[in-house]
């Protein structure tokens, strides 16, 4: 958040971001700490608010990038707030619940320098901690019609929620279809990481400006923007994931390549490379476990094939192309500040 | 189904479901059919409509329990069948989505004699193919809106399938965290399960009466028959679980035993064994593997302890139960009796 300790070298969350932690926070809060369930200490846990005992910490939640998305396209396109919570808030929910199922298919056993879910608990009773926190976002979505919402605004954003949400599983699918394949191309990237993480971020702003405004024309420019911000995120992470601090991103360096994952850097620098890097680092791709040696390696051929210019010049394209997306709209200029505020922010953090 | 080879000891399934299952099977295929996405293959395996390379086979798909349900009530309280039709649907893949899940937190290999997906497709996509067909629910609910039914309905039915669905979730955790304990009462066993099992059958009646019918009493009649019918299901079910038949289960003789299952046989005799027993009973419980002579011999404690009779009485006082909740409504004589089939069905089924 805002407020979190920054290293020297790590860019500090645009103000817009502040603006609106304080009642995501605590919608958040008062969707998951009336149940005693003790399925919810699980859930808890996971939003960063209470330790393995469930004990209240300092918490350590993420940045709450979708529903201060979703709620600063409401503002700007003329919304208040209120009327764009409850999807804000089920918009969190689906990525909080995505990241616990995503730790149990990567193994992951950290996030955010903690253990994940299943490495305390067990793998079964992360995939329905999951499941709960899916549905909570379903309630809070329903939650919509008691805010100033018509039943048509209402039921077109719970639509274009559940079919991003679709297409996120859908991209969800594919990665794990690309795995330890080697002739995933661009394009084959490209295409499953807007699903993957894309389809959330460009519906979060949509959702918003569906829920501030009637007119299709600005609706259609905040979703092209949430489009082109998504690639942004993404690419930017596909780069932290191997060029990142592990002091920030609490990963080793060159995480992505331990992991053989088919991010940019890799899809990109095995479809540029000359024949020889191509084969060592298809030599690297194939061994069962990958040294040190391997990633200093594998990084060095990237690095040589330009794949570090290559993700930031990507990075800078879309977000140009997100700028430009809204640059028709008729926004007030703090609003239209902070979305590039968001931009910048997302094409240069470091974590 | 009900033109399905049965064996000389297996009840046939009711007429009713007969009636209903070319409309639900070909809605359930319209979902599923149209997209090319190697992830819907896995769904289509699941529902029992292909095989492991996709080629279709002699369906061997589930008795479609919940969408009958949905549509009876339905029918029985003046509505028509595609007016309840995509919160039939939704009930049968949210039914099909839990099995998945369950099937990777249970480690199950088969269900209906086939290999279970993870076992295929491994864990990840399995946990990833439940959550798509999760969402093709949703997007089967929106559709209420599409039918003749009004905004009030649809927003009432898809939040009752919502809240009911979240209790399914919290049941099936309640029921991990039983999972190798001994000391769980009757009550909490009878709490768990009226939750996993119970809530969407109650929710299958509920809301095919919600949109059947406007009037609240027929509502709260039809939904405390669902409730006292799954109860009826989930009795069998542990019943089956010890003494079904493996031709017909699919599974081994005192199945539930070898899983050191908590379910109504087991804990009804743990409560009820005379310390000697019960010593044994806990004995066999706490080895790490369960032997056949184990499984014979806690069988016969539970006969002794008088397990069996107590089984098959609960489950009919469930019964009579579900049947005088709704003997107070004027109900058309043929769809009473379809009620009173199927709950004497749920009763005496051998799968």
């Amino acid at each position: 958040m805002a407020n979190e300790t920054k290293s020297a070298n790590q860019p500090s969350l645009p103000e817009i971001f502040d603006k609106y932690k304080s009642i995501i926070d605590t919608s958040l809060r008062q969707q998951l700490n009336q149940n005693h369930l003790n399925a919810y200490q699980l859930l808890r846990y996971a939003m960063g608010w209470t330790d393995i005992d469930g004990k209240t910490v300092v918490a350590t939640e993420g940045k709450a990038l979708r529903p201060t998305l979703c709620l600063l396209a409401c503002e700007s396109t003329g919304g208040e707030v209120s009327d764009a919570l409850p999807a804000a808030i089920a918009l969190e929910l689906i990525h909080a619940f995505s990241l616990i199922h995503d730790e149990v298919q990567d193994r992951d056993e950290t996030r955010r320098h903690r253990p994940t879910i299943w490495t305390i608990w067990g793998e079964s009773k992360a995939i329905v901690a999951g499941n709960i926190l899916r549905i909570i976002a379903d309630i809070s979505l329903s939650k919509l019609i008691n805010a100033k919402n018509t039943v048509e605004t209402t039921l077109y954003v719970a639509d274009i929620i559940t079919k991003s949400y679709l297409q996120m599983i859908e991209g969800q699918y594919l990665d794990l279809k690309f795995e330890g394949r080697t002739d995933i191309t661009i394009n084959d990237y490209l295409s499953m990481i807007s699903r993957k993480t894309g389809a959330l971020i460009e519906c979060s702003l949509t959702a918003g400006a569906i829920i501030g405004s009637a007119n299709i024309d600005t609706i259609e420019s905040f979703k092209a923007c949430g489009k082109s911000l998504g690639m942004v995120f993404q690419i930017r992470d596909d780069y932290l994931g191997i060029w990142g601090d592990a002091k920030n991103t609490g990963k080793p360096v060159g995480a992505d390549i331990r992991r053989k994952k088919n991010a940019f850097p890799f899809v990109y620098c095995i479809s540029n490379a000359n024949p020889k890097e191509k084969k060592i680092l298809l030599e690297i791709y194939s061994k069962p476990v990958i040294e040190n040696e391997d990633v200093f390696c594998a990084i060095e051929i990237m690095e040589r094939v330009g794949t570090k210019e290559k993700s930031k010049q990507l990075a800078d394209i879309h977000l140009s192309k997100a700028i430009s997306s809204i640059s028709n709209l008729d926004l007030v200029p703090e609003f239209h500040q902070s979305l590039v505020d968001i931009g910048t922010f997302l094409l240069i953090r470091e974590r």
